[in-house]
């Protein structure tokens, strides 16, 4: 049996992108100020680019039936929606904080996204502005706990996932309170013990990329808690901790390395880039894309 | 022996800094702006502040002599000198890397600082710059570690604790790949696992505020481990990621409830104020300590 080791057995899988660009996603979000969603789907289409994951403004701004006719006419994936969250609120505005988040499963599941990506929210007059402010951000990752617990009932009867994306700790305060993937897989063994499938994690390479416990948390979670890979930059300097992303390859995330430990654990979805910022939203539309589709091909 | 329970064992100690301002230190980078250390040290003796924690590159400005000379006659103390590290270096520059942190060792000494403070550097790109650019954030980690294990022997000697000082994971690149408190005590672990008194870390709120496991953390550091404490404030939004935190109250952080779990490990030391802002560097150096006392007496 010795000679039937294959050489992925031996080291981690990696799967080979520099042929083509079958793997790629793009997050609409990466060239928003372009065009419309329309216009993003259309021009993904003529790239030969087999998914997107776009964003709830841009579905709203063209509509839900429009945008779910274009995501069929173009036979795109959708490798997430984006997105629900932002849980953290004052008890009277809990109803419009569940509201709001099923409706964004229903509008993922119309559009046949693969998850609804949550960004969870910081404190509650961040998440929820006119909330009452406070400095507990223990008392807000209670609050988020709480809300996915109650959100992943409903996502279960619709069979939408819910990622949960850890956002980079310099977010901590104004947009999301789940830091690590340590924090957001302890709240998944908390809420889905039996591992069901409909509760994982979004891995942003940009968040987590830093974390000296990464590697452990990518095997813990497994492949059944890998629901999204996404990829982008981290650029030394930043000049906007928002919208100074890097595109792949213009920074200092050993990109390989990480997609590696992603897919030793049997992580078959796509790198979905998604990239906030300024010099890259600059650029007309087909550049960027094109950009993405060969640093994809080169550095992912 | 009932009644004999103290309520300060019921709940996290905190000491009383209302009355007066004996327990803050001022990082004099705080107002670097303003004056050299010369000018620094005489504002802080006439606002009655006891101690200060200076960098080197002002000590280097005015002469060491000179330094050592005016702390002297003011009576103040160092709750620290900042800073060694910077480890992560090509090898050939290691004996450069190794030797300027002695002499970071020897200026603490001469100067009294209760602690080396050491900001570990990132990849070493950044930390020596020169050196071979490298994305292995790991391998940085691990020249930490060897540079903080040589470092310690020659402190040992020279009876000066060393204290890490874990930065907030947005500098991971570029300023200190030891980004929590428990990747810190991780290494005081592994080199000095008799607790001996020479390895801690410095505690500063703006780093890790956000941290999920910071209050385990603190228990586990306990008394011996925690060497300095570090106050300011996380400002929402922030202007620039290096240069705009906030004057205590100003921000997010829960100020009392940090301080209340480091003073239950017993610790006695200054909450010393360090406060990179451009904001604050444009005011004059009175108002700037006399805001420093007013919310040492207030919110910290």
């Amino acid at each position: 049996m010795q000679d039937r080791v294959a050489p992925s057995a031996l080291k981690p899988a990696l799967r080979d992108f520099s042929a083509d660009h079958r793997l790629l996603s793009i997050n609409t979000a990466t060239v928003r100020r372009q065009g419309d969603l329309a216009t993003i789907i259309e021009a993904c289409a003529r790239a030969q680019i087999r998914a997107i994951s776009p964003w709830r403004d841009q579905v709203a701004h063209i509509g839900l039936p429009r945008a779910v006719e274009a995501v069929k006419a173009t036979g795109l994936a959708l490798s997430g929606y984006c997105r629900g969250g932002m849980f953290p609120a004052d008890p009277a505005r809990l109803p419009e904080v569940r509201d709001d988040n099923r409706r964004a499963v229903d509008e993922a599941e119309a559009l046949g996204a693969s998850c609804l990506v949550l960004v969870v929210g910081g404190l509650p007059q961040y998440a929820r502005p006119g909330s009452a402010p406070s400095k507990d951000i223990g008392a807000a990752r209670a609050m988020v706990e709480d809300g996915i617990g109650t959100l992943l009932e409903y996502a279960r009867s619709a069979h939408m996932p819910l990622a949960i994306e850890p956002l980079h700790p310099m977010y901590a305060a104004d947009r999301a309170c789940v830091n690590t993937m340590g924090q957001a897989l302890d709240i998944c063994d908390r809420l889905d013990p039996e591992r069901s499938g409909m509760l994982g994690v979004a891995l942003d390479v940009f968040h987590v990329w830093w974390d000296p416990d990464l590697s452990a948390q990518i095997v813990r979670a497994g492949r059944d808690r890998l629901l999204a890979y996404h990829v982008c930059d981290w650029l030394v300097p930043m000049a906007d901790m928002l919208n100074d992303r890097g595109m792949m390859g213009d920074g200092v995330i050993d990109l390989k390395a990480i997609r590696a430990q992603v897919e030793a654990q049997g992580y078959q979805g796509f790198a979905e880039v998604e990239i906030f910022s300024e010099h890259w939203w600059a650029k007309p539309m087909e550049e960027v894309l094109g950009t993405c589709i060969s640093r994809h091909r080169s550095v992912v």
